[in-house]
Order: C-alpha cells, then sequence, then structure tokens
C-alpha cells in the first residue's frame, strides 16, 4: 500500500469520513456528479474547505461539473483504509459492548469484532452470536493469534487505563475509548475517545451559555 | 444563570469536559492539590494549554501549587452546566438505544433519559426501566409537555434527518446524532455527531498509512 509521506491532521481524517457520508446519501439518492458546493454544510465546512481537502489527496473534480459519486466514495475509501475487512477485539461485554457487536454499520463498513473479553464470570463462556466472550486473561494470547489491530473499550472509567495497557502490550496499535476516562497510550499507539458524556455536555454548555 | 458573553470555541468545551474527567480520577486518588502539569496528557494537550483554558473562565490556581481539585470540578460542572439534573428524549429503541439508556455514567452525571420513540409497533408499548417506549408520532407532543431541550438519535442513517427535523420542529435546541449520516439543522439548534464509524475510520487511516 502506498504511503503519504506527508502527515495528516486528524480533523481532516474526520472530514473525509464525514464526506463520505454524505456521498453515500447522494449515491442512494441516484445522483451520479456532485459538486463541492452540493456537498458542504454551511455549519461546519464549505465547499473551498471541500476542495481544498481533497485535493490534497489528488482529486480537483472537473470545473462546472464537479465530482464522480463512485469515484470518490472508493478513493476516500482507500484512503482511510476501509476498503477492506478490519478485525476488532473489544472489552467489556456490557449493554454498550453489546449494542456495539451487534451495530449494523459496523460490519456494512468492514469492522468485525471477533474477539469480546470480559472479567464477570458470569459472561465468560457465554456467546455473543458465533463469539464466546473470554476472560480477559486470554486477550494477549488471542490478539495475537487472531492478528487483531484495533481494539474497543466499553469498560467503567475505573479501570479502562488497565485495559489500555493490556491492548497495547499485546501490540495493539489503535484505540477507541467509550469510558468516560482519561487513558494515556504511548505515541506509537492511535487512541480516540469516544465518550457520550462528554459530548452531552458540550450540549448543556450551549444550553446554560448560548441560549 | 450568568452568561458569557464570549462565545467559546467548542474544542474548548469539550477539553473542558476531559479536564474534568482527569480531576475525578485525582479526586478517587485522595489528590487535594493538582497543577496544571499534573493534569497534562502530553499527546493532546499540555500544561499551558490547561492553564490558558482555565484562565479563560477566571481559574489561575496558585503559583507553585495548584489547583483545589474538589474546587475545579465543581467550577467546570458549573460552566458546562451540568451541576444540575437533564432531562433527554431519545428516539430508536434498537440495541444501541436500549445500551444509551441504561449507560450508568448519563445518570452519574446527571443525564436523565425520560422520553423513548420508536416506529418499530412492536416496541412501542413495552418498558425500558420505567419509561415507556412510545410511538414516534407522540415526540411533539410528549417533548413539549416535558420540556425536554436535549435530544438522541440512534435511527439508522436514512432516517437521521427526519428525526432530527421532528426534534427541531418540538423544540429540541440540542441533538446528539450517533447515526452515520450527515444531517442539517437550523443554526439555533446545537448538533453533535457521535458516529463510533467515523472514529473506527480514523484509527484504520493511521493503519494504513502512518505505521
Amino acid at each position: 500500500m502506498k504511503k503519504n509521506t506527508k502527515k495528516i491532521a486528524e480533523a481532516t481524517i474526520i472530514r473525509l469520513s464525514i464526506y463520505n457520508r454524505i456521498l453515500d446519501t447522494k449515491e442512494r439518492d441516484g445522483v451520479e456528479v456532485v459538486s463541492s458546493s452540493e456537498m458542504e454544510d454551511k455549519i461546519s465546512y464549505n465547499a473551498a474547505e471541500i476542495r481544498k481537502d481533497l485535493s490534497f489527496f489528488g482529486y480537483f473534480g472537473k470545473t462546472g461539473k464537479g465530482y464522480y459519486v463512485m469515484d470518490l466514495i472508493n478513493s476516500i475509501s482507500r484512503i482511510l483504509g476501509v476498503d477492506r475487512k478490519w478485525d476488532v477485539a473489544l472489552v467489556g461485554a456490557g449493554n454498550l459492548g453489546r449494542a456495539l457487536f451487534t451495530y449494523p454499520e459496523f460490519r456494512e463498513r468492514g469492522f468485525y469484532i471477533i474477539a469480546i473479553f470480559d472479567n464477570d464470570l458470569s459472561k465468560v463462556g457465554k456467546r455473543l452470536g458465533t463469539v464466546v466472550i473470554q476472560d480477559i486473561s486470554e486477550l494477549p494470547k488471542t490478539v495475537k493469534k487472531l492478528n487483531i489491530r484495533i481494539g474497543i473499550i466499553t469498560v467503567p472509567a475505573q479501570v479502562s487505563q488497565e485495559i489500555a495497557n493490556l491492548f497495547t502490550s499485546s501490540r495493539i496499535r489503535t484505540i477507541l475509548n467509550f469510558a468516560p476516562s482519561v487513558i494515556i497510550v504511548p505515541e506509537s499507539v492511535k487512541l480516540r475517545n469516544n465518550d457520550p458524556c462528554s459530548e452531552l455536555e458540550c450540549l448543556t454548555y450551549f444550553l446554560t451559555n448560548e441560549t
């Protein structure tokens, strides 16, 4: 796989992912060609930003015409690395973990949770779909055996750092943390936090201060 | 409630929320006073940024001493508007919706899902905890009656815009969207997107291009 020589800002990557959502909608609606101004969302990013982001990756569109929708979807998917299947390990077989396991959009986008771990003995040995919930102590061995490179954390905040440590020592290079906690990982590991409480706090700030 | 006269960047709000997570951990560990350098996370923000963020809200700490942990937690909670209880309406009683309903951290932080809606007649009328799942057509009336100002969307991407429209026409001012979709809302409405697929795509970009 060809590697980009320049490091791209994380915000750009997230925007690419959003552009793909917009393009998906256009594609569903039968649109074949789309201009950057038809893709803009006046609040978050405008047509000029979209063109700049895409030109960075070599996509310039045709003047007065725009981008071919399917073409651009395929290209962005390739850039994001989602033109293939990815195996994922999940720690925490609680309600949120189980909901993510069955989350249809994960599979639609090529993300397969193929290993699940918990420390609750009443859960260990039970199945979610075809996956048997394993004791957390099995994580290092299983992750290495299955060559999993993405880990998801849905455990309580208090134990999330411990799980992150276990992931990184098992050669997991990327972690998505749903716990409302701040965890520290080595610089070689990519961590994204997806704390629903933080998102709601952004909304209550708005309700409290700006309305 | 005193209102801030300056508009704060959303990224700052998210950082305040994260500082509160760090302070929670310190408080659990029995720490009473903390310096900005003890709060920093070398990758995301450093001590100088923390001091700048906090000074903006009038918190300067004591030189050579730091911030009182409980004091700062209370102040940040007040700024974020989470020093009170908030009622929330949820649309989508699928696996993710049900997981969020039982998500313990929401209640710990004062967020109560008190109304749930779905268009699936096999779900309508059933209970989640003490909340009866209502038909989506009941949303406008219920949201107004209960004076709910925060809406959560956990429906498939294809229908998320429709639900957002329903929320905004029912005077919901803030929306947290979990659907992997791009929805458009009026400028007076605050929307946050929390799409787990986008987060994973950030990780696969990293795995594909930077490792």
